[in-house]
């Protein structure tokens, strides 16, 4: 099947599925639902779940396994961004062309709604897990690893790390950790989560993990050349932000062509990771080019 | 042993323990442990875990079996504490007498190591249930009360209701239900996870929900009655600031005396349920008492 076929049927069932997981019930905090949903259905290209899918199709299992814990990604991906989006983080008033969170809700709901995300994802994944016993034990290592991804040592850290960056110069290895912290470890996360569920050997897990690993690395420089270069039409937020904050990104670090170059070698890597797989992989390498030559 | 010296007994196990959990690390992101660690550790009466313990001691169990879940309770209860307390949401200065963290380290910080402390009570929950597979499926039963408890339908959907109610009269069912899901759920949270683990028969998870539930209403309307009586020496927070804040509490509701009565009921409520367990659970009866007669 075509990629943007294959894409489309990938975006389909997961939003589907996303639908299905988060209702909003007639009960008091009826609100907090609706928060939630405001940013969840937000569309976007859930790359991150896409990713899941992917895998599961590449080691011939069913989407049913892995979908709890795709969805539960994307609702701790949606989460920091509307906590990253808050006037005390980014002040961001717009997201995907529309109106921030907490704009549309207020601070404290979108706060609220933010950590019930997080806490809803851990309620799907432990839900699943308890459906089928005969495979509970890689469900919890995938919820580990995936808890770890979204912590303060992945996720949640590289945001601190990029706070505290804010206005200075910093060296270019705290770059890198920042980025593998705050973007790589949430690629990362539903790649290998996937394969752990699908009962992959270490040796396809670990090269499954370098391919997400050079995507994440990718997707950043993407999004920092993007930055740059995008406007608010095509990427539904105003460009030019980090450069207004005075953060340190790959372009005030190597320059926009130099990024660009680098962006082409890390594909290539990413690319070539998935050697092993044959063309099975090819959907996995499509999405590596994919987020090279994305616009938004 | 006499209760105070049991308590400190609990109490001790469950600091070394939060301890041991959450260690300081010398990465890019370590002030994000320091902010998680600040109110982490800045005491308090550790009523949850101890709980988690008590439990475990009445069935007959280790405490290892269950402390990674009672400090992820801590965990849940102390990152409430901390976004609870933000500028948007009751903007408090003071905390347990101390500054709020958000007062130490600003509002970015103290939202990103509220959402670490979320998320690491996933982190070691998960952990700990990869220990042992025999009794994985307790566990992750355990793990999915505890994330119920915490959620839209638990505690963060309390909170949405509370929000909402500011600064306007609710229907007492309305107060009653925000209540169940702020602060109860969140109590019988240790109880029923600690019961599940330890491998409780439904009877007894039963007669321990109950007095749970009791124990949190009662927890409520004494919270309500010190808000009231209580000062800034005692209680480490201006009193009064439900009424300054126009809030409906059990005091507006009935009155300070109706108040006191109810609270005696519900206690003893508490205390009948576990009739079953006789005097082994002499400890539990005795939280009961201490819930209702604390001062702080």
């Amino acid at each position: 099947m075509e990629f943007n076929n294959k894409y489309q049927c990938y975006l389909d069932y997961i939003n589907e599925a996303l639908e299905r997981f988060l209702q909003v019930r007639e009960t008091p905090e009826k609100a907090c639902y609706e928060a939630m949903k405001y940013s969840l259905m937000a569309g976007g290209k859930r790359i991150r779940p896409v990713l899941s899918l992917a895998v599961c199709d590449l080691l011939g299992k069913n989407y049913e396994d892995v979908i709890a814990y795709a969805c539960a990604i994307e609702m701790i991906h949606t989460y920091s961004l509307i906590h990253d989006d808050l006037p005390s983080m980014d002040n961001d008033d717009y997201r995907r062309g529309r109106l921030t969170n907490h704009k549309v809700y207020g601070e404290a709901l979108a706060i609220l709604a933010g950590d019930a995300l997080l806490n809803y994802a851990f309620e799907i994944m432990t839900e699943d897990a308890l459906k089928n016993i005969d495979i509970i034990v890689n469900k919890v290592k995938a919820m580990q690893y995936i808890a770890k991804a979204s912590g303060v040592t992945g996720m949640i850290g590289g945001q601190v790390v990029d706070l505290q960056s804010e206005g200075k110069k910093i060296p270019l290895e705290t770059l890198t950790y920042m980025h593998g912290c705050k973007t790589g470890a949430m690629i990362k996360a539903p790649v290998v989560s996937s394969a752990i569920i699908c009962g992959a050997d270490d040796f396809r897990i670990s090269r499954l993990s370098v391919f997400a690993e050079k995507i994440g690395l990718a997707f950043q420089i993407k999004d920092d050349i993007l930055d740059v270069e995008g406007d608010l039409s095509t990427l539904g937020k105003n460009s030019g932000s980090d450069a207004s904050n005075d953060k340190t990104t790959y372009i005030t670090e190597y320059g926009l062509e130099d990024a660009k170059r680098i962006l082409n070698e890390v594909t290539d890597e990413a690319v070539g990771a998935l050697e092993c797989f044959g063309v099975e992989a090819d959907f996995l390498r499509n999405i590596a080019e994919f987020i090279a030559k994305r616009n938004n």
